[in-house]
């Protein structure tokens, strides 16, 4: 299965795919726009997507491309986020001035850095990308942070493992693709749905779950673009495909401008 | 007054204090933390902060920062998100092989990289970084991609202004500071609160603002860290200090776990 993902080889997004579907190929875009172009022209099986992150927060631009491309979220899953120091074969440790990354991996690794006084952290556009960087280049006192995966891939040792702060670094992944097909444990439901005027209306709109007493996972409220006064929500919620949540969207449907499925799934735990 | 912000000199939280503070000192901070430990230990006076871009969404850092600490909002402010091709002076735009900026910035240039061809967007980790870079390694090929503010404080000149796709991109801002002092016209609310269970919980915790008819303007559920069945909301809604909005939150006091009211402020427009 050809599986694209937006970012370079090495990348979390990587590293989930694989995780996601055995023996898949990993198509690299530069951006996510074109990892749904390639989900929807059929030049790729399906597309492995970062939604949400538990330090970070939602992927907006993901969940609004959710909203208007033709797709549909068939699975979902948890990565756990663990930063490595990655560095050239041949590097000591004791040899390290610098650890390139991503400022935000740099920032989830702030322990390390108090730790090991003199490696400096020094900010990168990528995480899988400052490994590749130091590697090409053979820098021989540098390392980068990144996946384990990006070691495979660009031939890097990994130095120490596990150099994040917060063991709770989670990121929450969509597997989608252009058919609408559902699992046969599907027990978690994404959806988008637009409101006109938020004070009655969510409230009102709530009652569709609260009186059928299903739980929601997610709710997010996003300005409509150009439309300053309507607001998209996306909420997630637990109940797959069945009679009861047939009833629920379509309740839903009355209180709401629009309501688009976005996926029916099996949830990760 | 000296404000702290997050990020370099020349960044859009610098262009935002500016605007927000007139002849404010701006102070740089590394970290969004070191950011709030200044304010709370008042070696500043204020703190300007983005909470939420149009296009990417909110900064779940900042949410979870206001939660946690000791600090409160008294003002709002929208900045439109205008990106500036910048230069070294005395390079001319027919020269340039190469544009630095951080990749949120680039992919919102696609359409200046697609009419100019013969220019590389390059990613860096930062934008107003971007300009220093090219500025002090005098670069004659190439520019950066920032604000107004940064080709000002690096003194860059500017090629090309407003190159950005979507005109409709705008940041918000938040002023913090450690005393709880609400402004004459404040007619706008932001609240943290914690619910144990969202199925019916949310929907009743709404009906303090339904029954109201207080206009919600934004609402997000947080997983709460390190209670993984625990969530936390953050929304804003349109009323400011008044007994209506008194008896509200007392309300909506008895459906949560907790309250916490993070700012209380005029509204921007």
């Amino acid at each position: 299965m050809r599986i694209a993902i937006q970012g370079e080889l090495g990348s979390f997004s990587d590293e989930a795919a694989r995780r996601m579907v055995a023996k898949c190929t990993v198509v690299p875009c530069a951006r996510s726009a074109e990892v749904f172009d390639r989900v929807e022209n059929g030049s790729v099986h399906a597309a492995v997507i970062p939604i949400e992150n538990s330090l970070a927060g939602s992927v907006a631009e993901h969940f609004d491309l959710l909203l208007a491309r033709e797709v549909f979220v068939q699975r979902e899953f948890q990565l756990r986020i663990i930063h490595n120091l990655i560095a050239p074969p041949g590097v000591r440790r004791s040899a390290l001035r610098r650890a390139y990354s991503h400022p935000v991996a740099l920032d989830q690794c702030r322990d390390f850095f108090k730790r090991n006084p003199t490696i400096e952290a020094t900010p990168f556009y990528d995480t899988a990308g400052s490994v590749k960087h130091v590697i090409e280049a053979n820098l021989k006192d540098s390392a980068g942070i990144a996946s384990r995966r990006a070691a495979g891939v660009y031939a890097g040792k990994i130095l120490a493992a596990g150099i994040e702060d917060d063991k709770r670094n989670f990121t929450r992944f969509f597997l989608i693709r252009k058919t609408r097909r559902i699992l046969p444990r599907a027990n978690k439901t994404s959806i988008a749905f637009g409101l006109k005027n938020i004070a009655g209306a969510l409230h009102q709109a709530l009652t569709a779950f609260a009186t059928r007493n299903v739980s929601l996972s997610k709710v997010e409220s996003r300005p409509m673009r150009g439309r300053p006064w309507e607001y998209v929500f996306y909420a997630d919620y637990l109940r797959g495909h069945d009679k009861l949540a047939q009833a629920l969207l379509e309740d839903l449907e009355k209180s709401a401008e629009f309501v688009k499925v976005l996926g029916i799934y099996p949830r990760a735990l």
